[in-house]
């Protein structure tokens, strides 16, 4: 990768919010915005083949770094043709940069400017990441958008931590920036810094100004969704996104849940993940246009009615929630398989329509029935 | 159903041995034999969805009664239009008769003429069936085959408990032909009687003799692949088929893995059913041509061919070991699902084989070469 040239382009813009539709130009293919994109760790979304991701419509995946650096190894992958030529999956993946993961998984860790120390989760190993290696890890996977390494924090630090951990947090997306900048060309990933700064607002303006000056392709909002109140997040998703620049594509990470997506959205967010729709699918709670269903429930046991009548996903179409449930309470592995299916082609569908709503400049109309309707507890 | 009519037609006949190809007339469908046939215990093979069973072209599937009968129950299934309608699966449905899983499920069971009394496996719930209620189930289920309740018996008795036992189970089959006779005439399931006798060749013959005057319209020899040695097993696959009509389909209950089937085939058994490509393929073992491959082997971390380079399935097309060992170091679901599919790819694919063996008269020549390469340990 050579230059830092614009991968962002604004179809249209919705004049009731901030929401947006756009394109991203990636190197597997375009990726039409605003996206949910599913959460495939070790380089398969759980429960998920490559051909049903596709029949939903999704252009982009995540994969885990932290998971795939520790097994297989970058190198397999490398060699496999990266996490495509490994896969299968022949759209995109965007891979994080494993600093989360190293936060929330793992026993040990330890950071200094220069990198982060920890151990491994799974055999206790010891480990040594730094801005400049986690880019090259996710070049080995041939991730069409990485991350750069940062430093989470928690929702409740004092304003001196958070501080101290968006200084190393900026110096590392300039070291990343520079390591980037520097990979072999035949490498077209792109690369995008993350915002962090915590709850503090001079921290997150501080994190953008810095990210801007750096210039990576994309901008990531990072440490929303940690156990904050949702007025909180909300507050700092909107404070935070209306800084960001038009030209570039904007991120949140960890939201999957309709109510945030649709908040994230009316702030002009792009693309979001999280693992809560497919991890909520094999715990039996599905998504319907009348809120979450519990599969597990006594009622369900003679409803013959798909999951939600209205969906048009290839489960809905053939299956009952009488047998989902009967799948679900005999540990059947199919039960995984269509919940999965379902729950991300619910979104899938939200997002074409939330797509369509913005065209229209009809979002907010769009998002307000939605959630009416969501929260209206007719199950 | 009113009467015991013909449903198999033989196609062509091996002159090397006594292999045969024929066609079984059921309600969902011709089946083409010999066949294997996949089990799915809870009206799923597990791992698999019915899309993909019918990819790989089975055209008949097992569920166990037992089971279904203990959860859902066989009211619901009925309700949902039989376990077609239930489970979305339109071709044929073997159902067995519960009696093999009360033998080795259930914690306490008590045989009398009258039927079997046994406690649920689930909760402990008591429960009691008799040859009569079961065919009514397998009638609710509408199972296309369906098997009458035997008595199960363990390697190693004495002659006069085999002699109790047959006793018993050719009485259950009478009464199973009368209350099979009796089910409603929009039923179009098929019973199956069971050939017992341990391994008493006088108490499988006498078995024989009463099944053909009962005149079941096919017949199943149970009570083999139970523990004996492999030498005892081929002498009474041997002794019994051959004492078999030509004109009933031939079932053996409970063989899944190439040597037992192709002695089957040898033999002239037309159909046979196992839970061992399944269960092996979720706990990491593949088949191939070379023999079955363990995948959780080191030597398999770096290795980007499919798991048989000779297979022409989907998974074989798409997937290397590498990727596939990875999956089943990770526990992820995927290698679950794409395992199971090229075991019974694999399997029908031997099927398919056979089947054009007997047609050319080079059964013979078939086995022997499949079973060479196949033990020559070259993986």
């Amino acid at each position: 990768m050579s230059t830092s040239k614009k991968i962002f382009t604004t179809v249209s813009k919705d004049r009731t919010s901030n929401a947006r539709t756009g394109v991203m130009h990636l190197p597997h293919g375009i990726v039409h915005t605003p996206a949910f994109m599913p959460v495939g760790t070790n380089a398969t979304v759980k429960a998920m083949t490559k051909e049903w991701l596709e029949e939903i419509g999704f252009e982009i995946i995540l994969a885990n770094t932290y998971h795939l650096y520790l097994r297989p190894g970058a190198d397999i992958i490398q060699e496999a043709g990266g996490l495509h030529g490994f896969s299968g999956w022949n759209k995109n993946f965007l891979t994080d940069s494993g600093g989360y993961q190293i936060f929330s998984l793992s026993g040990f860790r330890k950071i200094t400017p220069e990198g982060v120390k920890f151990r491994s989760h799974i055999d206790g190993s010891s480990h040594f990441l730094t801005p400049e290696s986690v880019v090259n890890l996710q070049a080995q996977l041939n991730s069409d958008i990485q991350m750069q390494l940062d430093v989470c924090t928690p929702y409740d630090i004092e304003w001196k931590k958070a501080k101290e951990a968006l200084t190393i947090t900026t110096d590392w997306a300039q070291r990343a920036k520079k390591a980037w900048l520097e990979t072999d060309e035949s490498y077209q990933g792109q690369l995008f810094g993350i915002v962090q700064g915590n709850f503090y607002k001079d921290l997150r303006k501080e994190s953008i100004e810095s990210l801007l000056e750096i210039d990576t392709p994309g901008i990531a909002i990072g440490g929303l969704s940690v156990g904050e109140p949702r007025d909180v997040y909300c507050e700092f998703l909107e404070t935070t996104a209306e800084l960001l620049p038009e030209d570039k594509p904007r991120y949140v990470m960890g939201i999957g849940t309709p109510d945030y997506i649709l908040d994230a959205v009316y702030n002009g967010i792009d693309i979001f993940d999280c693992v809560l729709p497919s991890r909520n699918a094999r715990n039996g709670t599905l998504f319907t246009r009348n809120g979450q269903l519990a599969i597990k429930k006594e009622r369900y046991a003679r409803d013959f009615n798909p999951i939600d009548a209205t969906c048009n996903c290839r489960i809905c179409k053939n299956y009952s929630r009488a047998y989902l449930r009967h799948l679900y309470k005999n540990n059947e592995i199919l039960f995984s398989m269509l919940a999965t299916f379902h729950n991300l082609a619910f979104l899938h569908t939200m997002m074409v329509e939330v797509r369509a709503s913005i065209e229209s400049s009809t979002f907010t109309t769009y998002r307000d029935q939605f959630m009416q309707r969501y929260n209206g507890g007719a199950l």
